[in-house]
């Protein structure tokens, strides 16, 4: 008999799903409070736990197969990064585009350098030079999630540490792209045959195209779409609307070949407080008002099904953990390198440590590595995926921990002028 | 081709249809306020709207599949019944108890006899007695969403007919459970055997059960739930758990057999302002400001998703069309003689109206009837059910339309102490 939890109706089946959800990521972000550790930290190791349990007694819910609290998880992480849009501006993103360049770059190349030698240091003599080069590519692009919920929750979005790294992972974001596109091709060209340069530049000029097309024609088009809002006689028109708009960029995002939160942050830049006062003042409530409650529901949601994803067993195979725990120090370091990027000014270390997180590109990676054939076996053995999804979960786990010591540590005049919801 | 908006990622596919429901939902519902009619029955309008389209034109997207929707839509109607509870309490409710009994039983026994009546008059001779009947039932129990939102909309959800016109929703959703149940036995012992009193007194014992130990134990338990939440210190908790509990209600009320709304709603009248007082201090919003929002992006997608399952064609056939009409009337004519059994102080015309809108347990009954066999056919043919559905589509339309002008017709003084949420 599997969990008495699940009945036969899937929406009811999903209200009790949830209501155990929002529990349990309540008890462990709790727990990670009491310990002084962001209680993203804890909502990690809470779903890490519960999916843990899943394995051992098979009557416990699985929650990592449920379709409702998936899809809230996933819109959740669209509706945060848009959120954390609203709390920037155009021209303060455009300010710090050149630091988020750099950081984006140097982000990039170290830790798949790092990690590109950390496997050749610990993988079997004679084993494919593909095989290391994506093992360190799946440590290249940020998840940025996790950072900006710790940022939100230490007033610190809205500071330039905070707009560089939201920057930079939007940008690698892009530059995980090619990455993927030029060493999956890499590796299917090793029995010859040349670089896909077509595909590489194709890639390269949608991405770039949709985020030059919102941040221009978006911002020409925005102002007049939220002026004809304003003349709608309907009551609760603000919220609706805006994420309608969130989600509708999260949407032209995926098509340019994007994760859907680059589109919904972008929306969030786009969106300037001059556009919505109108409909603010009418409904009596700021727009952050009205996105916060959404947030607050569906990240944990987000966060918990994220450390549901990692299987225990397999990670705690000596070798295995021990390559994982490798990996992760790579990938630690190599971010942390690219704190240096931001400028003299700025803090590197609060840079850094908001690039650690790594999260669904890289498991997108492992999940490509794992089906690209070369000498007709998977680029990625079971033992290697295991290590690299470790390795993700503990930069996961590592990211919000650092980020808030590195944030304490130093801090920054600006943070007072950080954006409020997070209190 | 179908619908390019769908892309081969659910995520994305969702994103990109919620932006789409959105707009068209404000569109409908503001074009429904131009001609002074409720925003919801604009809401219907255009989801009925989008599904012919969709017929019409296949490569518009069909929004009754959609997984991520309708979901949303569901969770949101859960949502706008624990807020509509929010605004009562239990002793409130206990206090119109007799009246909406008084209500609910007209309310159920009017429409069944004079649905069985029209049928009886508009059917073939020869027709059975059971599907006469069965017919009658499927316009017994009020859907009280419809209604809730326009009470909301108007200020009236705490006014003394607004209370009413819920608990007796409430109580037609235990009578209608009751009256499926008689009526399929019926059917079923058509060709002989008993009455199953035995599964009867299980349904009804299981319903009430629910209700009374929501409303003794879970009163017992709420505050010091709540307490216990007081002591995190964890950053937005009062939303997840609030809505943790409502959800949980709404999945216990299910187990007994009840709608998931039902649940949701005595969570809210259940949760007291006493109880959550320290934490929307602490969290500097009020609990209905962190459920408003939710409910105005989720609720629209359920008026809209409703609208979107009346198939116009089948229903346009003349014969139908005038069956369709016929029981429309007797249904809005058998609950406006219910209104009056709510007392000589009371508005008799606002609760009657309150009660016309059928939905969800209408068009279960209609499933339900398709299933079943009499005499080797099926109960109801497929011209009857497009029938009975469009009845219910009409009640649909013409509840909030009728509500609205009797709340105008006859201002309570009561109404200015109303719930500010529609506002």
């Amino acid at each position: 008999m599997t969990l008495a939890l699940l009945t036969a109706d899937p929406l009811s089946s999903a209200l009790g799903l949830l209501a155990l959800l929002w529990l349990a990521a309540k008890v462990g972000g709790e727990l990670a409070i009491r310990i002084k550790v962001p209680a993203v930290a804890g909502e990690l190791a809470v779903g890490l736990a519960m999916a843990a349990l899943h394995r051992q007694f098979i009557s416990f819910p699985d929650v990592t197969v449920n379709v409702a609290a998936d899809l809230l998880a996933n819109l959740g992480i669209v509706v945060l990064m848009f959120a954390v849009g609203l709390e920037s501006t155009v021209p303060q993103m455009l300010k710090s585009g050149a630091a988020s360049l750099r950081v984006a770059f140097i982000g990039v190349a170290a830790p798949m350098a790092l990690g590109l030698g950390g496997a050749a240091l610990m993988l079997p003599k004679g084993t494919p030079f593909g095989v290391n080069l994506f093992i360190g590519a799946c440590l290249c692009a940020t998840s940025i999630g996790i950072s900006a919920q710790v940022l939100r929750e230490k007033c610190a979005a809205n500071t330039p540490e905070g707009r560089i790294i939201v920057g930079a992972a939007v940008l690698d974001d892009i530059l995980g792209l090619l990455v993927l596109v030029l060493v999956s091709a890499l590796v299917r060209a090793s029995g010859g045959g040349g670089l896909p340069w077509g595909s590489l530049a194709r890639t390269l000029v949608l991405a770039l195209g949709f985020l030059a097309a919102a941040l221009t024609l978006g911002r020409w088009v925005t102002p007049r779409l939220f002026h004809l809002a304003n003349r709608l006689r309907s009551e609760q028109v603000l919220l609706p609307m805006s994420l309608g708009f969130a989600f509708l960029l999260a949407y032209l995002g995926h098509l340019a070949g994007l994760a859907s939160i680059v589109g919904a942050y972008a929306a969030g830049l786009i969106l300037e407080p001059a556009h919505v006062r109108v409909l603010e003042e009418r409904e009596l409530h700021s727009l952050e008002d009205l996105v916060h409650p959404l947030v607050s529901v569906m990240a944990p949601l987000f966060f918990l099904l994220m450390g549901a994803k990692v299987d225990v067993s397999t990670l705690f195979q000596p070798k295995t953990l021990l390559f994982a725990l490798l990996l992760a120090a790579v990938g630690v370091l190599g971010k942390w390198i690219a704190g240096y990027g931001g400028g003299k000014a700025l803090r590197a270390s609060v840079i850094g440590w908001g690039m650690v997180p790594r999260g669904e590109v890289g498991l997108i990676f492992v999940a490509a590595g794992a089906q690209l054939m070369l000498n007709g076996a998977p680029l990625l053995s079971a033992p290697v995926q295991a290590a690299i999804v470790g390795a993700i979960l503990l930069t996961t786990l590592a990211g919000p921990i650092g980020l808030a010591w590195a944030l304490r540590a130093s801090p920054s005049r600006e943070a007072v002028r950080g954006g409020h919801q997070g209190s």
